[in-house]
């Protein structure tokens, strides 16, 4: 990479990115695989430069206190680069959405109308110690069309900058502006507070993380947010539960990978129910380590609970912790959910077709499910190849985020000289 | 309409908004419906009480300086309260967004995934001294099934308040939540302030108004906001462009109804056609009492013109000013248009199908034209029955809202117990 003789400033990276965006969106799919291509490839032969970056990286970690999990989360080698230049791979063979017609009409006066689907333009990303997620929004930015300004932290800052650097040499070199994938790294905080403000310069912004963080870029963002979050989910065992069903579901929707935002974290149990249901319930969780947080009557049917607390209904453990509690019917399940769900996925196990219909219909969260795990959660299980993550607000996209939420629409109207009478 | 012993709080209202919420997103289609047909009676037989406190909102509004325009869109009569009972009529007619399924597959595994449209939940709106749109947007919100919380500002604070009993009225006479539709214009700028901040509570926030309270709300708000918005429209007249066609366009687009959004403020003309172009263009633009400002090139072709400044080019006049200038060529246009555009409305008059395909597809606004009046971005004319405003955001919705941008989407998952390997 050559360098520039003064650096740039966060503004003029800013306007590059909006250059490279508009260069970005009249790339045909073949140019945009074909940097897709060269990206994977530069990941797999860069081990030479990331993996030094990432070791610095990781000593700095160590010497500020990160903890292990952070840690792990930060450290790449050569088996976690295949496996980003293959997630890189991946994304070639989903469909390129920019151009896809959504909706069309003739009008009465002859005006042909399209609405088609078109890149935001420059995607902000705001995220922390997570180096594959430079390759992951990187990736998907470029096949949406879009320019991406991203904000990786401190943290993974030298990592980050390598693999920026390959990323713009990738780029560069089957003919797409470089500017199209630029970090912002090297202004620190204030450059993150920058971005955050840069209403017009930046279409959307998309913060991945912890909840502190995601909560600090809802609040003090200008730009438009999509909010990727938390998941205070919630799984209801209806009194015609099949009690092998409901163990299986619970536990793989709470152990299969318990610090995720689609584990489980409440158990609700119908009392109609509690008795057949619960003892067999926990006693699969428990053998597989959950320690169980059990209300009153929980804790009577099951001795080896823990008191749960109040707190306990609105947190999201990330842990092998799961609150239970004993409800009164389809109703307090629902009143108990709309109170602490943080919309994210809820779950019934039942065999009655009015209750799975009603608590589809009237649970307001992203996903609903009726007799599934709620780790189905996530946008390659459903099937839409990468991830941005998962939207739980209700504006623009929710649930599982691929391509198509990448993008925005445009109408296109075709006439012959028509002016309104 | 029965006074409550205590006036309630702005949070009482949110929350009472929140529970009405969760009943009309149940509601069928025909009880919605009802409660449309209900309001349109109560506002054809409410006017005595309506015109009443109208006037007075009027004579403080006089008392005030409030201007000619402001008054007329303050004003309400037997007339203009038929019309709103008639556009309340048009949207039993529309179609019910609720429950249309988007997408859906079958997974490999079995899980039968589908994403249906519900309702936001709760809709708040600010905007200033329009009483129609109090009817407008309860209306809308109901048909989508979302509860709305209205601030229609001081100046419309007396009518707002008797239309907002009489809708409350409508709705409980057929059985649906009374608290559905509420204002909180007592509450003063405080409320609006307090709305804001009501993340959690109020699922999206839709401005209507000047650019400075639509700034204001995009600006301080931490509720996700639709931003409607301001419109500076640009004419590109290409050198194949048909001189009598670009008149009846270049004259509707600017004249029809100058003071709104989709109204034309800026002509740009090929410098290779602006001497056949440009001088009947204009004329027939002045003959119809247009004030041209132009540039150099311009006044050259067209002595009448009037200078243009550098802010003209970023002004949306809402007047029968106009700004004209001759650029070398469809790069140049689209240039100027990428620098001063809110990106709302652009069209092109040519009979060239190359520079159709690149003036399209390269300028980057909600609605982009060929051979079409700019007037034609409008829910009505693009056969939405009803619009909530124009988007002129990227995200979530873009041009014209109607129905179905009122809504966001949740995914049903179907299992027969299945786990995730």
């Amino acid at each position: 990479m050559s360098e520039l003789l003064t650096a740039p400033t966060l503004d003029e990276k800013l306007t590059a990115a909006r250059t490279a965006s508009i260069a970005l969106a009249q790339a045909s799919t073949a140019q945009k695989n074909a940097g897709l291509e060269a990206i994977a490839k530069a990941v797999e032969a860069g081990a030479e430069r990331i993996l030094p970056a990432n070791e610095l990286d990781l000593a700095n970690g160590r010497e500020n206190g990160m903890t292990q999990g952070l840690q792990d989360r930060l450290r790449l080698d050569e088996s976690r680069l295949a496996g980003l230049a293959a997630a890189t791979r991946d994304i070639v063979a989903l469909p390129d959405p920019i151009g896809t017609v959504l909706r069309g009409s003739t009008l009465p006066n002859g005006l042909q109308l399209t609405q088609v689907r078109v890149p935001f333009g420059v995607v902000g990303a705001i995220y922390e110690a997570r180096p594959n997620v430079t390759i992951d929004i990187a990736a998907l930015a470029l096949k949406s069309g879009n320019a991406v300004v991203l904000r990786g932290g401190s943290a993974a800052e030298n990592t980050n900058r390598v693999l920026v650097e390959l990323i713009q040499g990738a780029l560069a070199s089957v003919g797409l502006p470089a500017d199209a994938v630029q970090t912002i790294d090297e202004f620190g905080r204030e450059g993150a507070t920058q971005l955050m403000q840069a209403r017009g310069q930046v279409d959307v912004l998309i913060p991945r993380g912890s909840a502190q963080l995601i909560d600090t870029v809802v609040r003090e963002s200008k730009v438009p947010v999509i909010e990727t979050g938390a998941g205070v989910v919630h799984l209801f065992l209806d009194r015609t539960a099949d009690a092998d069903m409901a163990s299986e579901i619970a536990v793989n929707s709470k152990v299969q990978r318990p610090s995720v935002c689609n584990a489980l974290e409440t158990l609700l149990v119908d009392t109609d129910a509690a008795e057949r249901l619960l003892p067999p319930v926990l006693a699969a969780l428990r053998d597989n380590g959950v320690t169980i947080h059990g209300d009153a009557r929980t804790r009577e049917l099951f001795p080896d609970a823990v008191p749960v607390t109040d707190d306990d209904w609105a947190t999201e453990h990330m842990s092998l912790d799961l609150s239970v509690k004993v409800v009164d019917g389809l109703d307090e399940a629902i009143d108990h959910i709309r109170h602490y769900s943080t919309h994210h996925t809820e779950s019934i196990v039942t065999n009655d077709m009015a209750t799975a219909n009603r608590f589809l219909a009237e649970v307001d969260s992203a996903v609903v499910m009726v007799n599934a795990s709620t780790r189905f959660t996530d946008g390659g299980e459903f099937g839409f190849g990468a991830e941005v993550g998962i939207s739980t607000q209700k504006l623009h996209a929710r649930g599982p985020m691929g391509l198509p939420e990448l993008t925005s629409t445009k109408w296109i109207v075709r006439g012959e000289g028509q002016v309104r009478g």
